[in-house]
């Protein structure tokens, strides 16, 4: 009964229910506190107060029929003028409510983006290290999704790689920053580069190259590093946004799409967004969050909590000898594995009772991915199985 | 940039939005509160007070993490299992916290289904009048909907009509039972009929059909009627549910649907719709309202108001010569045209402030859609604009 486009995502899905069964066999085994689970990027930081306050404000104080009702297929009015007003005071533009899309977080907002623009066939590119499900998005919709690699030694993206790879069949290039699995934020000066390629590749074949710039961790950055704000380096950008991190509100599915005037049919592509939102299935983003929202659009979750664990983290396991850049956003480590091979060093851990994520199920192979939204505790207790792997690959 | 699957679905929407646009032009002229506007399916009694009381509950007894937290992709297993039980207590079965997927409302759990059994070319076969989006849902699998005629003197299902139209290539039946437009309940007997042919094809063509039966309007029954429990008489039934109407919920975006053991490859289906839920980027139900529902699974919105609404409307129009079949269920009066065009009885009765849909636009033209769940006194005010067309058409 199963359609042949299913099939092979079920059968990929195993590893990762293993990796989730072998959680809970080790807790089990060994008990939870003694089982270092990184293999998950689920926001450990609670959701602001500001969050909490305003729900209930919004209960207490709107119609129940407004609050929970139908709105427009691209979200309430007002919550998207507040969203606009909040992005033009951050990046001095004159954003509008109707430039706006309100979504079912950031992963409907990408597959809502990609069923508007691609036919059978159609291209799109990203940087390789990238999130897995790219690939399920673009396959959702008959396209294809081609990779090309960043600079390993950075993980910064490589301008020229990414001309050899379009073709007059590309359609869109999905960036990612601060970057996931990498923790990387793309510099200004790479970013400017790629707005130059793409707009040289536009004028090559005679079409819009659309940017998608996927940005859940754009307000988890640390060192004051600066996100660059990418509709001002690459033209024709259409951003997408989540609260899940910056909010910890991953489970509420909330978020949003920017299509600014500069992109070429930016009004069809508005309609095209409201009505595939609708069509898809989702209808509207989920109303009770997005009317809280317009309350505390500017709330922001505890960066600090994720930056004393990212010192903690990188600092201990570049001390026992592991090979890992330094990341300025995100919250994950993507360390180079001792011996070259991911899976198997990934497999080595689990007798540790370490779980991590082999880079190659985020095309980064030779890496594994770390997550460290986790409590700062279970970091310092997780710290002497990773000296034994350490020893036992003979880091040190 | 526009695919071409999209471009003609903007331009069907412009249909939609002219009469959204008509409303407002009218408003603006005559004042909102003559404007009587029976076009749309949102509900205008308030959710129960159980529903506000459990989501501040929650916010004040649950971790935050786990409030908003990601968790596995078919729902909280506590949430479908006060679900699984409130069935099993209503329905008499012993179903499973496995056997439910939660979803972003019924929409979007259709949408999670096809997309589960659907190869291009595939079939599904529904009963006409039905929602017009189950042929966009049908679609963006490159599916084929075949539509069977209803009787239209009572809108009961034709069994005989339904053994016509499943071929080889037929994968599903949608069934939509309370009726969106007509508002009628289907028969026992007929579902029962509906199941023997169902078997008989299965038999003949060596393959499941899976019936789905989509829910949404279950609450919403009058008369005493009893809404069959579809499983009982169709046995290889995926039943999709919404909370949209029972709760008055529709802006929250929260469904589930329930794949009975009796369905051949259940198993399979179970994995798969998690998987598509996954992909597809909704990739879990929102989570403060699962939280919620645990609360106040049996909590019910006023069904009297709607029904007060039926018989004032229903009585006002039949005595002003309109025909019209009195349903039990759903909150719609699917009417008859005066003159037969549909299309052109709407157009005529907006120069009188009513917005009614075209049954066209549900596969049922000679008839028109009006949407009883809006405030009573707005029903009471609008007689005398149907009176006057009523007599324009000379019907007393």
């Amino acid at each position: 009964m199963i359609s042949q486009k299913m099939i092979p995502l079920m059968q990929n899905n195993s590893a990762i229910r293993a990796m989730f069964e072998e959680g809970n066999r080790q807790a089990e085994l060994y008990g939870r506190e003694n089982v270092y689970d990184f293999s998950l990027g689920n926001p450990n930081v609670p959701a602001p107060e500001e969050v909490k306050k305003a729900i209930i404000d919004v209960l207490n104080e709107e119609d129940s029929c407004f609050v929970h009702g139908y709105m427009a297929n691209a979200g309430y009015p007002d919550t998207r003028k507040a969203i606009a007003d909040s992005l033009n005071r951050r990046f001095h533009r004159e954003y509008r409510p109707d430039q706006l899309i309100m979504t079912v977080g950031a992963a409907s907002a990408l597959n809502v983006l990609l069923k508007c623009i691609l036919d059978p066939g159609d291209e799109v590119v990203t940087y390789a290290p990238y999130f897995v499900e790219y690939k399920n998005y673009v396959r959702n919709y008959d396209g294809v999704l081609k990779e090309v690699k960043t600079d390993f030694s950075d993980f910064q993206p490589d301008p020229a790689a990414l001309a050899g790879a379009i073709t007059e069949k590309t359609k869109a290039l999905i960036i990612n920053t601060p970057n996931n699995p990498t923790g990387v934020v793309y510099s200004a000066e790479k970013l400017a580069a790629i707005g130059a390629v793409i707009a040289e590749k536009e004028k090559e074949y005679g079409h819009t190259i659309l940017t998608i710039s996927d940005e859940p961790y754009r307000e988890l950055a640390y060192d004051g590093v600066e996100v660059p704000w990418v509709p001002d380096l690459i033209p024709h950008t259409a951003v997408i946004y989540s609260y899940s991190k910056s909010l910890s509100l991953p489970g509420e599915r909330i978020g949003w799409i920017l299509l600014p005037d500069e992109i070429p049919e930016h009004a069809d592509l508005i309609s095209a967004a409201a009505i595939a939102t609708r069509v898809s299935g989702a209808v509207n983003a989920p109303s009770l969050i997005q009317r809280a929202l317009k309350r505390c659009v500017d709330a922001r979750t505890d960066v600090a909590a994720y930056d004393a664990n990212r010192e903690l983290l990188y600092n201990g396991l570049t001390e026992m000898g592991y090979s890992c850049i330094k990341p300025q956003g995100a919250f994950y480590l993507f360390v180079k594995a001792p011996g070259g091979d991911d899976k198997a060093f990934c497999e080595f851990c689990k007798q540790y009772h370490l779980l991590l994520v082999p880079g190659t199920s985020f095309a980064g192979p030779g890496y594994v991915r770390i997550s460290y939204c986790v409590s700062n505790d279970m970091i310092r207790r997780s710290l002497p199985a990773f000296r034994k792997v350490a020893e036992a690959y003979h880091l040190v």
